[in-house]
């Protein structure tokens, strides 16, 4: 018996590793004290900083990544990873310094696992966040043929002052929003059941209100903020920020809110995106139940002191803000 | 339509999440600043490193939670996952500071993430290291009922001129070894074929010469080495540690050795454990074979100076030094 009738081939994985090898070199600095294939992953610390704290997330992608199948491109959910895990630090106060991937399919196919590494760099890239380590598993039996999931770490520093943590929120503040691309990772189980299961859709179909295909819409990538929050923070202090995933608005802004303190978020406020009036109306999903499941074209919600919402510049770059 | 009846149930997520919080707080020294529920871990980093260097590894625990699903257990597994990172940064000189992990599911059951996040908690706590942060998934779709995957990321700290990567090594050094306890968590998927495939066999039933069950031989332990190898350097100048883990001695100990530098390990120096005798003999694996799979009852290897070796004590604690 040899190990590949398994279902384990360790030939196919070096080669899927070589072939993901230049893509991640391309995201490391000086920092970075390992090469490729090393046990761990060696990062020199930031300096300069007073009190440094570490500020850390891991993450998935969900079931998008079965739309990615279906529609046959991975390089998008590899930067939906990276941008989820960056903004899940970012609303600490967090800034990345690097990140690991873990990529576990019932056989690899090293071009998917090229693509899918190379979204992750885009992202890291563009986040200047070094692809440090990660994982690549065959798992027969656990996963189906070429099926597989993906899930990563991000690991962020933050000075201690100036940690983000909601605490000196007070009534009478002020919350405005920035606003999504879309769907971003959540609501995908929901979603392809409407899509594909309801409605009969396929991923090429076209949708007047999205202006595009399903498959493009659903894949839409999950936005990063860090550009957008880096420039917010020098017209005003920021008192908290909730990164709206799983749960919603309903789920997320409590999460920073302090003990005694609500929020009044006014539907109407902003222009619910094309995709979630859809799903509500065709999936005959109730209103509470979008609430709930899907960020409804807010990606962060954003806590300033009373009044301070004025100083807020209508545009953040390529974002109009949402009030 | 409600999101729950697409297979996702943020209420049984949440009594999920409940339950863990106690065993993952247990773990959590001064230096944890966030509480579980915030969107990232926050980790005050520790003082006097003069030249600090984060290391990380990210890894899953492969088909074994195949075999901990058959048998029902699911304390070990968590283990197993800390116990491999832990042994991959410290091989590079890397000190334990904190573990994220991922779990993904068809459908939670809290019961076994309980149970599974407890063995994190025990484990990461026996090597000092905090739990601070975690994502737990449900894909129906993509995993099958109550079919899960598991994965961790392990971050510690070395001072920089203590890294070991295996530069100093030179011809003439000296290989030992610390033994494993088993199996540690490779080779699965070939052991799963031969134990319940090819001879038909079942967890319950009792081997002889492994003195247990193959439920309770397969799902032994994978080992910690931070105890031993700390103690190791007090009497000896480690130059080079080898995890022999996927790909056996053969492809882990090369990692280490510089340029133009091989090792000959003489095969009869160390008592090979009854279950890889047991694997190679009744599901006809060749020697060849079986020294790229699995790790032969060799835990880690130890490189050390011409002649040092004698300075290494006999045993370590529990674990006798195989040479």
């Amino acid at each position: 018996m040899k190990y590949a009738e398994s279902g384990v081939n360790i030939d196919k994985a070096n080669e899927a590793n070589k072939a993901m090898s230049e893509s991640v070199r391309s995201t490391w600095g000086p920092e970075v004290l390992s090469d490729v294939g090393h046990f761990g992953g060696l990062f020199k610390l930031t300096e300069g900083y007073k009190d440094p704290v570490l500020v850390s997330s891991m993450d998935g992608v969900g079931t998008k990544l079965m739309v990615a199948q279906i529609v046959g491109r991975f390089d998008t959910i590899g930067q939906d990873l990276v941008n989820h895990c960056v903004n899940d630090i970012l609303v600490q106060g967090g800034r990345p310094l690097f990140f690991l991937d873990y990529l576990a399919a019932g056989a690899l196919n090293p071009d998917t696992v090229a693509e899918i590494v190379g979204g992750l760099s885009i992202a890291c890239k563009a986040s200047g966040c070094a692809l440090i380590g990660g994982e690549t598993a065959e798992m027969p039996g656990l996963y189906q043929g070429e099926d597989f999931d993906l899930a990563g770490t991000i690991v962020g520093i933050v000075e201690r002052e100036r940690i983000i943590d909601g605490t000196k929120i007070r009534p009478g503040d002020q919350v405005f929003a920035l606003p999504s691309s879309g769907l971003h990772t959540n609501g995908y189980s929901l979603v392809r059941r409407v899509f594909f299961e309801k409605l009969g859709m396929t991923v090429d179909d076209v949708v007047e209100e999205f202006g595009c295909t399903v498959g493009e819409e659903l894949l839409k990538t999950h936005l990063s903020y860090l550009a957008h929050v880096s420039e917010l923070q020098k017209h005003v202090n920021v008192k908290g920020l909730a990164h709206i995933t799983g749960g919603g608005i309903v789920e997320n802004l409590p999460r920073i809110l302090p003990d005694g303190c609500g929020a009044a978020i006014e539907r109407g406020s902003w222009t619910v995106l094309p995709i979630f009036n859809f799903i509500q109306e065709k999936g005959e999903v109730s209103e509470r139940e979008m609430y709930r499941v899907f960020n409804m074209g807010l990606g962060i919600l954003v806590v300033v002191g009373a009044g301070k919402a004025d100083k807020v510049p209508e545009r953040l770059g390529s974002l109009e803000i949402r009030r």
